[in-house]
């Protein structure tokens, strides 16, 4: 890897143009900064492949559909510019996002929807992790948030990946001054919604569950049914109460920036035995598998 | 006013520099973008003057210090480069926002946010209209969403104002869906909350009322309190049921970015008389009375 190149902290696709990911901005008046009105997705690749990009972006147009946003490029010329992002960089290990957003118009603040252009911002950068690394390795600690819930799927609808974190942002902040990494947030009934950036999965008697409402329909945790699945694991998309939060036998988070992390304490009481539990270490491992993996899921980047 | 200046646009300033506004673009990373995790305010200028910006500037830095933002500058120091955008832009009207973000890392995507260096964005362009300038005369429409509630302030903390629109846009295309200008959003206990941009008042048997709480405490709807009270009009913040907002005899949006509106139809049925209200249309000549009348709520820009 040629670290002297201009591109090899990554690589950005703004309005067109591949440029270094560290001079990648984008207009004040972006109504994708100026009311977060956009949709997203984080893929990544890891020894060179790149992780479901097909599934990223079939979530990624729905989102915009749904949003009434028109990325102006169909699936394979966001998957031929998401990968050249990659091969640019040079970048084995990276952490890729592509954004739509409503974009802005020629009148700068132009408050009618239906009068700004909407823009595609894609780049990839070294791959980053949400938690450290050790930590998804020997498991980590969180709060459930005394003071904030997650907005509901009757205010911002959780299916459109979206920048909206105030709340996750809250509970990041009270999870530290609790001295936990990070926060697991119930919704307005009490039942588990998710955390900042990441699924939540519970395991009772052998059997795993993770919420059906207002939560991400993360691709990791997709990923991680299919595994449990093959595993002959019975896991089921439902409302997961705080009462079986608190009782479970095992808690993980499940991310693209992370895989699977074990959570070992909650509200710095032990889950468990307090040590990462053997489904949810089974689940990590043959996660991380994949990616090596020859199958329909990984696809090698052309560098 | 010299419309070659390249300021004429309008003026950004942007990471300690002055630019025309059209130019201003912020980093891809800054997570104001990238976690909507931001606070911001929108002043006005009209006549030449511009309106309570220390209110504006109180209101901010109270947001910025409940999200543990640190501005890095004093109330003037903020004040005196938004003046001098105005001024170098030569404008008389004008739309004037000033944006705290918690910014972005020399790590690009950096998630701790300990690591972050916060940034202030400031410009002043053309004055924008919330509502076209004939319906804050004659009145305009809105409805109720059936499909959309506000996010409540046990997710996210009104009084911070944000860009965490989600509920808003999607009750801005169900306005328009409807045939209606836009919406007024109840929050999850069925109580109003605000518009997209703008506070509701409502009128009933002589007396005036606005939500306590799920909206924002806006510097234009302080502004009618207290004309109001000079009128003699008893104006209570409390809560407003959705009965009270369809059994109301005057319903107004009040914005920085267009006064005081009023609402003629709800849901395809007339508030009230259908006509713009006495009380509504007093208030509104009032407010824009007060832009011209020397007082300590504005200061003459130099240009």
């Amino acid at each position: 890897m040629d670290t002297s190149s201009p591109y090899a902290g990554g690589v950005a696709w703004i309005e067109g143009e591949f440029i270094p990911a560290e001079d990648a901005r984008i207009s004040i008046f972006d109504t994708g900064f100026g009311h977060s009105d956009l949709t997203y997705t984080v893929a990544h690749v890891w020894h060179g492949n790149i992780f479901r990009l097909g599934d990223h972006l079939d979530r990624l147009l729905d989102g915009a559909r749904k949003l009434r946003l028109d990325a102006g490029m169909s699936k394979d010329e966001l998957a031929e510019i998401t990968k050249k992002c990659v091969s640019m960089s040079q970048l084995r290990e990276s952490f890729v996002n592509l954004t739509v957003t409503r974009g802005y118009g020629r009148r700068k603040g132009e408050k009618d929807l239906s009068k700004l252009t909407h823009q595609v911002y894609i780049y990839a950068i070294p791959y980053l992790w949400a938690f450290p690394p050790q930590e998804q390795i020997f498991g980590t600690t969180a709060v459930v948030p005394r003071h904030v819930r997650r907005a509901g799927r009757n205010t911002v609808d959780p299916t459109i990946k979206n920048y909206q974190w105030g709340d996750l942002t809250a509970a990041s902040f009270e999870a530290k001054d609790r001295g936990a990494r990070t926060a697991i947030l119930l919704d307005s009934d009490s039942c588990v919604a998710e955390g900042p950036g990441f699924n939540v999965c519970i395991v009772k008697d052998g059997k795993l569950a993770s919420p059906s409402r207002n939560a991400l329909p993360g691709i990791t945790r997709k990923t991680v049914f299919e595994i449990a699945d093959a595993m002959g694991i019975e896991a089921t998309l439902r409302d997961v109460t705080s009462h079986e939060l608190y009782d479970a036998d095992e808690i993980m988070a499940v991310t693209t920036a992370g895989g699977v992390t074990p959570i070992n304490t909650l509200d710095g009481e032990p889950i468990g035995s307090g040590e990462p539990g053997p489904m949810t270490v089974a689940i990590r491992d043959r996660f991380w598998a994949l990616m090596d993996e020859p199958s329909p899921l990984i696809e090698a980047i052309q560098y």
